[in-house]
């Protein structure tokens, strides 16, 4: 693939502006308002596939966001490679943080800022350009199907039946996915595992209208007050979560592979410097890196009741709530994770209040082996357009449809991610670096061209 | 002033359009967007005490919302009685529970609905009248000022300056205030005590930046997390609150007060039923009574941070914030209150967040004689227009303003209000009663015959 090496510099310009047009389509599966939206994202991706020569371009509709499809068949003997990435991104704000507006992309210091830049148009990018490049210089190997979804910000609800309905036509020896971080742009690495995810809402009310806090302040419940006091018994002081059961499945790393993870490059201090914090706080008795990989979490993403306006209220209210989320690790499962919590949470309700749980989108956890073919084929690409061996590396976040893909399909995902950590990737001020988009377009062909070679040896 | 009774009864649709008419103007001092209502809703004040008859009517400017001054000496030999109450509102939010818009007002059940139909136009609107129908009939028995003002909802801020600098100009015996409730409409009360009101608004800090709940959580504190535990800390399981000193200078109630408080009529079942809760809660060793009246509270009255729109968002946002306060009783200080939560609020941060506290106004706590010639004025007045002899009682709420009156004025205030404890003060769906504003204008003028009367006599 090394005759694509040129035309990658010739098409930088062009690449770059389309991936700013696609960014400026504010395509945020999370609020209804940007329906329309996300629907002309998926047109522009049908689009650029079917301009680059890709066959069965479709914007497949589903219960919610469509799935855009597209193939390209060379040859039924020669392996096939599902590319998965999505479309959607996740909200923008809190819009007073940008630099720029979010859906004007601009570039500076050779990154692209815009939401979505990295988590996933541009990642996904990556893969439309590889294949325009293969597709123009007739050296595209192997078969290859694209699946890129519009629903993976919200939990990839309607991608399962998508999936299920669509088996014969998914049908593939390998999937691959670009929605991950490599450790730094000198020290490639590939994910091989992902922490999965259960989310709830939790709805806490005392009074059944809000009340004057004079009046009634000190005699009932404050339901903010009680929240806050549920939420904090959530973990104890060495910040291990309390839920009960909830580490039971918990896969025991070994002394040995905790070892080789602390000899992944780190500084604390710049990453320290990175956040604008002072000192780090997490699972007693863990590294940074092990709380942030392979062990479960529990955080508050939101929460919010009484006056919140500006100025103040004396109000009492009536209603508080959280969003709830738990990073889980193997062998943790979504639904038992789910129920002990709900079961956990309840039962720190005092009678003074009504409580109610509302689970949301959740995703199993993942590992990945290194002895697979898509995973040699990965480490070969990757050491020929880096020039170092990547590393293995679990990484924190989750793509709850990873397990969705094992238990259907039977495949096991191969995460060749070009994104970096710093990325800001769900913040304000979201950027990709041009480097690692470039690399991205160079790596992908190489991939292609030692997968299909290595199935052909077996 | 018997002879007041049948016009009442004449004018009674003109008084309530006329208040109808008020409350159409959402007065909202809170909210900046509301400055040009608030300054026509004192307008309007001014606008109706020069019909009925006053002198020097003023829309006076103050560094927030404007006071509206009004006076009638008749004879600077007779006592001069200065009614204090305000034109502002409360903020009308959560506004999808209001049954009808906050600012359309409807009668339904002989009780008019509208945000500040109790607290505290219609209340000051009682007294306007009452001036008006004793003008009418040249029975005006003494001299009478009216300072009404914009800014009671958040703290009075201006009115403190505005005392100070117009002292000569308030001279007077007495304060008279309607912004407060009796115990039922067949049990009337005159309000002896208020609880002061120290508010304040806390920040809690993580990383200079939202992140990705995947990629940090378990790695760095979540700011939402910390202080939900801050916020839990600052009471023990009996609900005692925990900042150091906070009980030192709290008034100690004797057993015998303790006593005669028990008496009151309250039904428990009627309060539960009210508010549709289960079981209250409070303070360990003290009924609600006690709770809501001469014990202090803490309560948060608003909370936010991180992601509250629909659907889901995996953040680990970079800021949480909440709106605390505390109800305060005689003797305790706000001074001392807001530096003492300050330094514990502090000190309960992990070294890995930042705190930020800001003090919002605050009001002391205030307790009235009742062998006071208001005190019997008042009782008198209610006696005969209730049939019975109203009752001495502790108010949970605050008039922050009432304390400097007596610091600035020397003038202790005398606090006769016609509301109810269910009015909906503060929320949704806030009503008056027409019995209660109708007795208000009746009594009003006995009020002023009696204290005119009982002045003479010493």
């Amino acid at each position: 693939m090394e005759h694509l090496k040129p035309l990658i510099k010739e098409n930088t310009d062009r690449f770059i502006n389309e991936l700013m047009d696609l960014l400026r389509i504010p395509s945020v599966s999370a609020d209804s308002k940007y329906k329309p939206d996300v629907l002309r994202a998926a047109e522009f991706i049908r689009d650029k596939f079917k301009a680059a020569g890709a066959d069965s371009c479709e914007v497949i509709p589903t219960a919610g966001h469509p799935v855009v499809y597209a193939e390209k068949i060379i040859d039924p003997s020669k392996p096939t490679i599902l590319v998965y990435g999505h479309y959607d991104v996740q909200p923008p704000d809190p819009m007073d943080l940008w630099h720029s507006p979010p859906f004007e992309p601009v570039i500076k210091d050779e990154k692209i800022y815009a939401r979505g830049a990295c988590d996933d148009k541009g990642q996904v990018y990556m893969h439309i350009k590889a294949f325009e490049l293969m597709m123009s210089t007739n050296s595209l190997p192997c078969n290859v199907k694209f699946m890129i979804e519009g629903e993976e910000e919200v939990g990839s609800e309607n991608l399962g039946p998508f999936v299920i309905a669509n088996k014969e036509r998914l049908k593939s020896d390998v999937i691959l996915i670009s929605d991950t971080s490599i450790i730094a742009n000198d020290v490639p690495s590939i994910t091989t595992g992902l922490r999965g995810l259960a989310y709830l809402e939790v709805e806490v009310t005392g009074a059944d209208h809000d009340l004057h806090s004079g009046t009634y302040g000190g005699g009932v419940a404050n339901p903010i007050n009680v929240l806050c006091k549920m939420i904090a018994a959530l973990k104890d002081d060495n910040n291990h979560i309390t839920i009960p059961g909830f580490y039971n499945d918990v896969e025991v790393i070994s002394e040995e592979e905790r070892k080789a993870m602390a000899r992944a490059p780190f500084s604390m201090d710049a990453y320290k410097k990175h956040l604008g914090i002072d000192e780090v706080e997490g699972e007693a008795g863990y590294s940074t890196l092990e709380r942030t990989t392979i062990r479960p979490t529990l955080d508050v993403n939101g929460i919010w009741g009484g006056y919140i306006g500006e100025g103040s209220k004396t109000v009492l209210p009536s209603k508080a709530f959280a969003k709830i989320s738990m990073r889980l690790v193997p062998h943790q499962t979504v639904d038992n994770t789910v129920e002990q919590f709900i079961a956990y949470f309840k039962s720190l309700a005092p009678p003074s209040v009504k409580v109610e749980v509302r689970p949301h989108h959740g995703g199993a956890p993942v590992v990945t082996p290194t002895d697979s073919l898509a995973y040699r084929a990965a480490s070969m690409a990757m050491e020929k357009t880096f020039g170092v061996t990547p590393i293995p590396a679990r990484a924190g976040g989750s793509i709850p449809i990873v397990a969705l893909f094992e238990k259907e399909l039977g495949l096991k995902s191969l995460m060749m991610g070009f994104g970096l950590n710093t990325d800001l990737i769900h913040s304000p001020n979201e950027h990709y670096g041009i480097f690692n988009f470039l690399k991205g377009i160079e790596t992908i062909p190489y991939f292609y061209e030692h997968f299909t070679a290595i199935s052909a040896e077996k």
